[in-house]
């Protein structure tokens, strides 16, 4: 195990990066999609089975946590991975996103913020230097840098101010953080889509310097096309030779653009929440395996993929337990979904080490574009 | 595998008795704790998991599978055992129990039994040729005759009456059944808690000849000693070699007390159902999760416990996943119930083969008497 964090490139196919992030808690292979255990579990999933899907990290949520079971507890019962049994590496956010999302009657200074929690209504505060606090109590080993994060649309000058508070609060996250050998620090990018907003915003993370870098502000409603537009100047903007992460993305065919514009880390709910509701991510797109048309399918969701949803049971099982309402539907089509995620994760990092991301990615639209197998 | 049903008894301690029911899907250990697979599921249970617990066989709901996905589904797509991936023995009831519990509108006739689905509402009609024909199509190992269960406290008269036409089902459903080697029919002894109408019973069932004999009637709120009553003289007036089967029990302690008695096999829905209250059985008793006081605790539910439970996790985590309602709560607890009671069901056949049942069930009572370890 390395001592310390580090990033290697070992190839790159166009913007795109393929290499290893290396940690005293093992090795995460990028580009890398993490699984998110919001509330110290990955929804559905047995943490020995979220591996077996290929996950080397997850990421856990500050927000979640710092409410229940609360950081202290957390710390005082040996960190996150312990209490989780998970002892591969965790990335937590800094909490600032969900407490815009989700706490109730937020107070927002230049100092931070203060919230009433969404379970209790308890009151609670959130800085920079509280993030750190917390996530170093969780034992994180990936920690991120607390920031605001305005919605979009907004105006120029809205997501001006909210980028140059974010930047001082990078430059109190530093200070915070201190020095921790093994442990990461990640600066987030913002500056929504504006080309010279996300310039200033590199320039002064770049100045501070980190571990690796956030593109954040994407994913907030913007669009596809408009988080592209983004994504093919912002990670250019950022150090070479670090992680750059997208936080919060996404579908498939996000995460390939994205890969393609040389992001190397990405997280989503996406494959767990929608295993929970029926859609099935595959080869073929998204397959909601509540629709009828799957009541009599004795064939599998996939044939092709190696699951323990796909090579055990039939569609019409599948369709049956969610009908019904089953645990094991959830069990099921999370771990199909996970499944997915990282064999298309295992699929980019192949291509671009063999030079073949182009082909890669015309395949991947191509077989996309035949739509599911058709009922019997 | 065996070709046929058949029964061996290994050692006998008292009125107790292990053993090995052979079946071409494999055998099953006697005494034998039932697992219940409902609507195609042990509930939060992958099957692989039910079977790394050790079970031997698991049963299956005529009512519920009836109802959704129907039984014609299940035998088009291959039966139940490749449907729900369990390829070694299922027994299913009969679906009258559950049409008296669960269904609305219920009409009984000489004939059988029509009511209204509490899913749909749509109208159903079970009777002995119906419920050996969709056991039939299900594929059950063990089927068992259709039969009426009167809830107790009854009138002698009533409990008479109503035994006499399950007696009548009986041969109705024997008939029915017909010649299917490798499969077996069980019939069900009724008569309440009244031991002279519990021998017309075994007489009339003795007479017509089934591969196993249920004691029914019973679990059904007439209370541990009451139970134990019955169970003191109706294993006894039932063939001596053939399987006892004690429907719907129970507790640990009704399990052992039963056992003790002559009983070979049990099913209940207590460690499924209960794990996902947060209810954990363990050798001290139950233990309720939920409770404050595991919040701190960096100890296992149950250290001497080699379930994933207790190996991998902290009371604190379990209270913890518990108090946040997330699904790996009730995949966890119900994996520690269900292996809780199969290594009960070992103890108890171990203790049996080796003549010491006298010992092992004192040394259960002691363990229980000294309740659950204290708060740190």
């Amino acid at each position: 195990m390395a001592q310390k964090f580090e990033f290697k490139v070992a190839a790159t196919d166009g913007a795109a990066r393929t290499g290893v992030i290396s940690t005293p808690r093992g090795e995460i292979r990028t580009p890398a999609f993490m699984p998110v255990g919001t509330a110290a579990t990955v929804k559905a999933m047995l943490p020995e089975s979220v591996r077996a899907t290929g996950a080397d990290i997850l990421l856990g949520n500050t927000y979640h946590l710092m409410l229940r079971p609360t950081a202290e507890r957390i710390e005082r019962l040996g960190g996150l991975h312990k209490f989780m049994n998970w002892e591969r590496p965790i990335l937590t956010d800094s909490g600032g996103f969900q407490v815009m999302s989700l706490a109730a009657l937020r107070k927002m200074s230049e100092e931070g913020v203060t919230f009433k929690s969404h379970i209790d209504g308890s009151r609670h505060h959130l800085s920079p230097e509280r993030s750190m606090e917390i996530q170093r109590m969780l034992g994180s080993d990936i920690v991120m840098c607390f920031d605001e994060c305005p919605a979009l649309p907004a105006t120029d000058e809205a997501v001006a101010k909210s980028m140059r508070l974010s930047m001082r609060w990078a430059q109190r996250s530093r200070d915070a953080f201190g020095d921790r050998p093994g442990h990461a620090l990640f600066g987030i990018q913002q500056g929504g889509v504006n080309h010279e907003l996300r310039g200033e915003s590199a320039e002064a993370l770049r100045a501070i310097g980190f571990d690796g870098y956030a593109v954040g502000g994407l994913a907030v409603g913007e669009g596809q096309e408009a988080m592209f537009g983004v994504l093919d100047y912002a990670p250019g903007m950022l150090p070479e030779d670090k992680p750059r992460y997208l936080m919060g993305v996404g579908k498939p065919d996000d995460i390939v653009g994205a890969v393609e514009r040389g992001i190397d880390m990405m997280d989503c709910v996406l494959p767990s929440r929608s295993g929970r509701t029926g859609q099935a991510f595959t080869r073929r797109g998204v397959v909601n395996m509540k629709n009828a048309r799957h009541q009599d399918d004795p064939r599998p969701l996939d044939g092709a993929c190696t699951c323990p949803a796909c090579r055990q049971y039939s569609r019409a099982y599948l369709h049956h337990v969610l009908r019904s309402q089953e645990i094991i539907a959830s069990m099921l089509l999370t771990w199909h979904n996970l499944h997915y995620f990282q064999e298309l994760m295992a699929g980019l990092r192949g291509a671009i080490a063999a030079g073949q991301l182009a082909a890669f990615v015309a395949g991947f639209h191509a077989e996309r574009a035949q739509g599911d197998i058709e009922p019997l």
